[in-house]
């Protein structure tokens, strides 16, 4: 072992013993973490800070509403005061808050009720409000001031920050009277954030947030001013969320064994049955089977890890019935209809939820799937109008990190070329994925986007593909309809001129008869045209690449000849 | 306020009450908030996973070693067992860890001696290594298995684990015994883990260490048995982190806060002077005149939030020394050379360690630059081989996350083509860049990528023009003295075959004694042109767009024309 080394300046180093490295060993609290690391929270990026916190306060109102079974109605406000600071105002008419627990759920990270449940919500780890909290103190040293009720006649009202060091929150200026109101108000102070109109705005994603839940009326004021109203288009609340048992295909080792130590059951073989979704007596038996070593009999309590582990292994040896859907909330068919139809007001609109599917073995998850074409569907900026891919997770957007997501990934892996889609960067519309699951499986720490799983890739490819082929079907339509017009007002125009010119030069019969007898040959010949082209129809599908830029020639063509004429 | 709704199943739904929901209300460890957001942490995908694992365990070796004053030499093997688990052993010659830390440093998150010192580390959070126990226990239910000795002649054995409910280290089965070892051996079982040799993998990020720290000796045994060495080719040791005071205008108000409240100054004024880079009692006074009602005299403890904010807000309005780049320890120009010569065997190498800078107002960093050409550079895949971009932060290999790095982005935002490199993607070049800083700006949460502030964005991009513009004259002097190579031999080829020719038409001289004069017409002649190019020489450089592509088609005629000759 050498007693020293040279260093840089050439002097020599004698080794520093651990003790004395060690020597200045602490323990953090993980609100100090977040605060050297609130990259992790999303406070990554000006516009990007302001959109997080958005998002925080707006996925924990429509959570609470839901499990309220509250329509929710938001009003969403952000000022901008002086020093380039922002404040954020969101009202809900949620549940409230109760007065004993709101310095926990907004001044103390990893405090919250949703943290351990199996079920799907938009929120899950008690960790973004507080996650502002901090932002706010951060940025503009300013606590955040809540006002709740829950709707029992009293208001409360506060200010909380967070203890950075001890990840205790901090509660002053506390007063109570009577009022009524029902729900929280939450104001923060920030600075570091900037707003804009861009894709990454938070107008953005109240625009989205509102298509993806249509149940919800959401009022916006911007800093200057202006006001955007996303109007409730559908009265019907979503199911409440409920947990779902994990599906023996589903669930890992450390889950299964973290579930069986706390278990009640008195039994291994009981526990299976009653906490695990699919799992049946007979199914039981089966396992015994598959090891015949283990003791079904035995308390789960005292399983180990390894044994959950073998268990595990045995559950992908025997067939299972597919995990239940029932825990899914899609937002259904019609919901995204009138949604995307009333925000976008398309020219045409194919909306198709799917059945659910399975990843991972047991995951089940549900793609829902759309595609506006025209009206306000696209990107419209100066340059032109572009493609918009809209992704969500459980209706919440996703607004960063495309680049790797499953969604903009198999969006782009559609051969959009034979559905009639030429230039798919610039063309007018809007695709629109809502990915479903009790577990979204994200890539990456920022939560904005979805692992390519390969069921899961596969499907919201076949799902955009579904609705793209609706979208090909209008579109042909429309060409030959064009084209077909087209050719027709060229030839009523032809006929018109002829049926004047005609008994002109032959000095006999009326421009009238003649107009009408040329008409009828025509439209006998156009007949039996678009019964031909009927009957084409389905090759020229499959075989789209050629026999459409033929048309579109052609079409091209008569509308010239057309304009000519006129 | 409704008193209900009606919900998907047209069921009419009763609010339920806020007590209602926060009944199940929890607090959480953040060992379990990790163990649910592991992607944070780096641990999502197989492939990355198990880098990341590599990654936690190298750089906490690296920056005890250098912490400590010795030479690095690690060990890294990875082994396959059986279901696809993999056992990853790191051992190292450092300082080793106290037998008292050794459960806080590898089995309790938001342990650790870096966390609050502002110096430059590649480890900074005292999460990364107990994060790979949790990874460990979660996959493979086992706990990591641990040998240290701190070179007493004591060795210390145990198996660590992280109770994840309350975040505290489990200790087992310890065993000690006198030995001659100093230095610490972790042994880790994992699942959900893969091992492969692509750019992604953790051959790559040891290669890549390899480069970044020339003075380590990394010995790997991969999965299939195969060993590589990466011999340490520099004996010189890092210098040793040490902390440094921030300067006054990279210091953000809370920070500037926090150090105020905890300071043993008795005065602002002194805190200033005594706690902060660059301030002297005359900038002290300075600061008086710009806040002339703020009391400097005060105790710093006594400060609020909002001083601290007016404190920063004034330290912008005046002149001030920049930053000293003392804490910042880049690799250096001779370091990278060696490293880089000795790995890549580059036909041309040209390494640039810039000046420091400052991004933010006042965060130091430096920029190291270098392009290998040719030998062993750029990625050789079976299809050819393409450029390859080498991105570090304080000598810590970036591989993930290229997509948005500053890094990523400057180096393509180069005009290669002017640099004599018409297809970037495809050249055999190796492009490496080091940012160096105690501040790494990292973008999003995985830390694997750096963020393009303009400061940082331009000067990586100016750096690698550097190395690129010495990459150019090499590539056209290439060119040049190919080209005249083909022109010199085609012409003495065609002197050769007139001087044997000529003779015999004439009937007269001979043949050697006319290629020996045409030969000196030609030298004579070549001589001069050359003098000429040489003077064009600055030209070319400027105008090497045009002037390129016709020399480029003179040379190819001109080894045509050889070839026909032959």
């Amino acid at each position: 072992m050498p007693d020293g080394n040279e260093n840089e300046n050439g002097e020599m180093v004698s080794p520093k013993h651990a003790d004395d490295i060690f020597e200045e060993f602490k323990e953090h609290s993980v609100a100090e973490f977040f605060t050297k690391n609130k990259q992790m929270l999303g406070f990554s990026g000006k516009l990007r800070s302001l959109t997080t916190v958005i998002h925080e306060y707006v996925t924990n109102s429509l959570d609470a509403c839901e499990e309220a079974g509250i329509l929710p109605d938001l009003t969403v406000k952000i000022t901008e005061l002086p020093e380039e600071h922002m404040l954020v105002k969101v009202s809900d008419n949620g549940p409230g808050i109760p007065k004993s627990h709101i310095g926990r759920a907004l001044g103390q990270m990893l405090s919250g009720t949703k943290f351990h449940r199996y079920m799907q919500q938009r929120g899950q780890q008690g960790i973004g409000a507080t996650g502002c909290t901090m932002f706010a103190q951060l940025t503009s040293g300013k606590p955040i001031h809540v006002r709740s009720s829950t709707g029992n006649g009293m208001i409360y009202e506060c200010n909380v920050s967070v203890n950075v060091k001890t990840n205790a929150p901090l509660i002053s200026d506390v007063t109570e009277y009577e009022g009524d109101f029902r729900g929280l108000e939450v104001t923060a102070e920030f600075a570091d954030v900037k707003y804009d109109r861009s894709e990454y705005s938070p107008l953005e994603y109240l625009k989205r947030t509102a298509i993806a839940n249509p149940h919800a009326e959401i009022y916006f004021v911007d800093p200057a001013g202006k006001k955007v109203r996303f109007p409730r288009v559908s009265q019907m609340l979503p199911d409440r969320p409920h947990e779902v048992q994990p599906h023996p295909l589903g669930v890992e080792p450390h889950v299964l064994y973290e579930m069986m130590r706390i278990s009640p059951a008195r039994k291994v073989g009981s526990f299976l049955t009653s906490e695990l979704a699919r799992v049946t007596p007979s199914k039981v038996d089966e396992l015994k089977v598959v090891m015949p070593d283990f003791d079904f009999d035995q308390p789960p309590q005292n399983i180990t890890w390894n044994d959950a582990r073998r268990l595990v292994n045995a559950f992908k040896k025997i067939k299972w019935v597919a995990p239940s859907a029932d825990g899914l909330r899609s937002i259904g068919n019609e919901q995204i209809d009138v949604a995307l139809r009333s925000l976008l007001k398309p020219e045409y609109l194919s909306v198709r939820s799917r059945p659910p599917k399975v990843y991972s073995g047991g995951v089940p998850f549900i793609v829902e799937a759309a595609i506006a074409y025209g009206g306000s569907a696209g990107k419209h900026t100066e340059s032109g109008i572009s493609t918009e891919i809209m992704r969500f997770a459980n209706r919440s957007p996703l607004l960063f990190d495309a680049g790797g997501c499953a969604v903009a990934k198999a969006v782009r892996a559609v051969d959009w070329k034979r559905y009639e889609i030429r230039d798919f960067d610039n063309a007018p519309i809007t695709v629109f994925v809502n990915f479903v699951s009790a577990f979204v499986p994200y890539t990456g720490a920022g939560k904005q986007s979805i692992s390519s799983e390969p069921e899961v890739f596969d499907e919201i490819k076949f799902a955009v593909m579904d609705v793209a082929r609706d979208v090909q079907r209008y579109l042909s339509g429309k060409v030959r309809e064009e084209r077909k017009e087209a050719k027709r007002k060229a030839i009523m125009r032809y006929i018109h001129q002829l049926a004047v010119d005609l008994p002109l030069l032959a000095n006999t019969g009326t421009s009238e008869e003649l107009e009408k007898k040329l008409t009828a040959v025509v439209f006998t010949r156009f007949k039996a045209e678009e019964a031909e082209e009927n009957e084409e129809h389905k090759t020229r599908e499959i075989m789209i690449e050629e026999s459409e830029s033929e048309a579109g020639e052609t079409a091209e063509n008569k509308i010239e000849f057309d304009e000519e004429d006129m």
